[in-house]
């Protein structure tokens, strides 16, 4: 069975194929009586929109998002808010040249074998359009989250070059084309993706989403824990193959002691950990410390280099792929891990008030920081 | 919310404590006519068992399986099945001494933060006992998948000691006490893994499942992936901090044409794949490969080590963990990941059925290798 | 928590307000590579919408839907198919004087009192406009379920007035404003029913809604029960108070040996019902018999006979309601309650398909008459 | 696929059979920190109790619960809570005979066509013997409503015999064998019913269910409807034919001015409702005026009065049931909907707290009467 939906409480649908007229999303359960209105959701569209360097597809979309449902006189009513995108540069050129030829690493030989039939339209459902009503969904589940919960995403390593963490700095994420949090990691990595991308080849990378100011308590055993779902929602992204933690895979070098989130007291009463190794997240429940997960983006299977594939009829060939695509659509996946790591806050925001309604934490307080 | 099911056609809800007097599941679901009974089930429970070599905990549980419904003279009805196992030796020692004292790293803490209350025996619920019962439901997922699917699993690193590839041997992990393929690394970490328990240390791992003989179409878009879903599936099980599937993490680094899994025919008309990266899953669904998931389990938090901590009267104390744990809880995790694999399999051969029957492959085949 | 979605495989999500741009639904799940296209859910709608008689609301709405996903070159490709009708009649007008007021027997306060907000213009999202949706979800789940399965409705109640059994046609249904399969109990409908118009007031109805050629087995113990799911659907329709399956509340007044609907073999080798007392469900099972389903529909709550409530001042007042109305909103609630039917069969075939696959029925065979 | 589970945040599972070792359900997502133990359970099960007197079965079970986790020292403590009953009288004789056999009425052929396997030991999982565990958790449920919400049930028809409804006391219910409010009318039930059941035959009656003190704002549009919700819970229970809310079925006949629901301010600023034709749900959201739910027991189809059925080697058979049986099954029904009312109200009390939280009613008030 096909399942488009994600979450339990704020349910994000979403519908729609790269090539075909629209692309769009239902949220349901949305809080009542938030502001909203385009204008929260376009400047998140903005930054995911491609053809914005030459170091993204030269796709021309303006990704300009409609509300048509669910909010009255600029407040949310609680009822399913729709959001639709008119595709506008799909190009309905002719496919049939690649219809029936399966692209390595693409979704097209999978959905054949799974429904028997696919779109081929540049890459129909599978396509990384879908992520456009992610981010749009995400600025919702921002609204619900509230001002408090800050959620943030960088890409910290472009193929095998990794950010130095001790230039680590925000502001230099929307300073490059790469949502690099260091400058100079950024010149170097502008100069390697110039060089893959006239190479017609493409490269894989990092993503780190950060989450800060989440209260203590989201999340639960055994099946609904917050990493849990956080895992799910990032491998869900296109082309994602790895989701961690924390220190996530470098705890398996560790030694308990190493490992371990130790606390203090602060003078105010509130509990400090004094370290971060867990990523916010102990036993499926938030820590009120940042939730910090990373993923791992392969690189684009579209590629120049002619590859080995075969056709419909059973036939070996050679393929090349000359569309327009992303030579590291690890970039444009930043956006799209920091609206998946809205969407399942938020979702577990409203999960938390139902079974536990808001109660004063005690005995001990968690710190502020 | 708690959400202690998982599974959409197969579905499994554990409940129980590791102190309290049962733990058990309902699996609803479950095709009707499957050979049943508790001997189906006991072999895994008894690979899992703690208390079998020094390198686990010492709690000694003969983790006799119930089926105490849905089964009628050796067969499933196709009502829920239920699985009891009593606890035995939950040594119902006072426990006051550590039930206002929060532990680093375990889930103490954000429970009372979420609940304002936590069962402190043993961990109560978030104590890996639950996985017992995760491990009788792959029992009855694996008679679901049928015979011509293959789960297994493998430690292959323990803390910094990886595995060599060359010497991998699936018959060596049934001869040592870590599930281990290479018997070199086997001897060579019964040394470590000694000095690491009589040090009253921990020790994190990373844990390999494959599934051999899926069958290509599993899966879907966009929320409904294999992948995601096998994410959380891993994600889910205690201490575990990162989940990848084929060359995972290691896709960041590679170049398009390296991560590309070329295609070929067969002379007999079937498609071959030239090699793997993927990790048998192409967006979102199975392309009949082996299914590669690795997750790295972080080392166990209970240390003879004082940590600093602080109690429930907000004071700072020093706390050192006696009872009995498991130094590398990553061994036992080899038989719970594979449980969870058979568990989403089974969940989304069935979601598979039901929206796409039973149709021919076409138009080119899958390798059956 | 809004739910706007219904269905476990087959999935049916609707938004949209009486007066906002459009109306939509996505559909999740349906099976891949049925013919589909507009003309397929067009005489559906056609069939429910409104200002086709004096005897129902003069709102001028062509609902022409557009399917805008999910289907490539006239067949459905197993990805979600996203369905929008655009609001054209929704006359702007000023609403504000009914925008604070509170209509009696309307979802005016209750949605207030839950959501402290709702859009006034048509009802908002309580509109019975929502049922297009329905159908138009209804008109691709009769494609799931084949040309052997035929449901049709009929209005079988007027007010007191009931149908003649005996007078039973379905091509009468076709043939007046009501559905009713009574000729003569039609003309009289619509002698009543001006009078009820002319006087500016409304009436109530039954519907009956029958599925032939459902096969056996279809539902499941012990709350995915067909009836159960059902009764759940139909209650959801807009207006509905009652629902009841086969004799319904009538079984009330029988004795057992009454209700029995007992069985003799055919010289074919297959069972035959000698009655259909439980309306073909037992044990919330299909029985391979008509699925009888009736609901009562109450009357339209809008009148312009002046009524008792209190404005949002808190003041009393009194309110007639002047706009468009259905004066008998059960007769448009029978294609309604046929797609519903549709839906809820629909969604248990491809639940029961996952579940028990497609195995021969032994030992005796279901009657196909 | 079999769905055991009912509920989105307050969610029962139910498992067993009449005739196993023995029944349980497991309640996941009640709140935490309520004060609960056996004895909050058993005084409802007692009531369903069977063999309590002459007018229900015979058969002798304790049903006495034991609460296996999710409480400590108490309290729950939000994780999964654990209930058990074991079967005790479930006379493990010969079944052989009736075995092969499908009595008219009863899900025996519908299972065998749906699974092609049954438990046939008393009815298996078809056996209203399931409903206990629905009692078990609706008191738990009860404990989320709190002590203002007030759920009391009647039977307020038995075969043809109606109550008076001026001789109404809800004191009666608990004075009689049969939950009947109206003392002559029970002892001309007593009558009836003794005949009925010396003759071994059975009877049906319509069962009645109010619950006071229910907040307004519980439900929601569209499918989440609070009386959808209602439906699909009472239709759910063993033998139950129709359902409906306030004047139900009989809205069918009135006129809008007879069916409207007038309202008034109270002197204290809050609203009040002049009639209740409603039964407290409008647009599938709570009034705050109490919910009136009524619904249909078919007559018991096990009877001494031999019936014409077919046996599975397609034989044409007479059967008479001669085991222990409720000449009116919808005397045991009461409790059990009088619990699924409880539970699907503490669902919709959470789903409610998680979308809206805990908001000040505005800008009039609920009446408190």
């Amino acid at each position: 069975m096909s399942y488009n939906t994600f979450g339990t409480m704020f349910r994000v649908t979403t519908w729609g194929e790269s090539h075909g007229p629209a692309i769009g999303c239902v949220i349901d359960g949305a809080p009542p009586l938030m502001p909203l209105s385009e204008a929260d959701i376009q400047p998140f569209l903005d930054r995911r929109r491609p053809g914005q360097s030459r170091f993204t597809t030269q796709r021309q979309e303006p990704d300009h998002v409609q509300i048509l449902s669910g909010v009255f006189e600029g407040q949310t009513t609680g009822t399913p808010i729709a959001l639709l995108i008119e595709n506008v540069d799909q190009r309905s050129r002719d496919y049939s040249s690649i219809a029936d030829q399966f692209r390595p690493g693409h979704a097209d030989l999978t959905y054949i074998w799974k429904y028997g039939i696919r779109d081929p339209r540049g890459g129909g459902r599978s396509s990384a359009r879908e992520t456009a009503m992610r981010v749009a969904a995400g600025a919702i589940a921002r609204k619900v989250l509230g001002n408090s919960i800050k959620i943030r995403g960088a890409l910290i390593q472009l193929g095998t070059q990794s950010i130095d963490r001790a230039r680590f700095d925000w502001n230099q994420t929307e300073q490059n084309a790469f949502f690099c949090p260091d400058a100079i990691a950024a010149a170097s990595w502008a100069e390697q993706l110039d060089a893959v991308r006239k190479a017609g080849s493409s490269i894989g990378a990092i993503v780190e989403i950060i989450a800060e100011g989440v209260p203590p308590g989201l999340g639960a055993p055994v099946y609904g824990k917050l990493d849990a779902d956080l895992a799910s929602a990032m491998m869900s992204i296109n082309a994602v193959k790895g989701v961690e933690l924390g220190d996530g895979f470098a705890t398996a070098g560790l030694r308990g002691e190493q490992n371990a989130d130790e606390m203090r007291m602060n003078s105010n009463g509130s509990v400090h950990f004094l370290s971060n190794h867990a990523g916010g997240v102990l036993g499926g429940i938030s820590t009120g410390q940042p939730i910090i997960v990373r993923f791992a983006v392969k690189p684009t299977s579209s590629l120049l280099t002619p590859l080995r594939t075969v056709d419909a009829s059973g036939t070996d060939v050679e393929i090349k792929t000359t569309g327009r695509h992303d030579p590291c659509v690890g970039i444009r996946a930043v956006p799209v891990g920091e609206a998946m790591m809205a969407c399942v806050l938020a979702d577990h925001l409203l999960r938390h008030r139902a079974q536990c309604g808001v109660r004063p934490i005690t005995p001990v307080l968690p710190s502020k920081d």
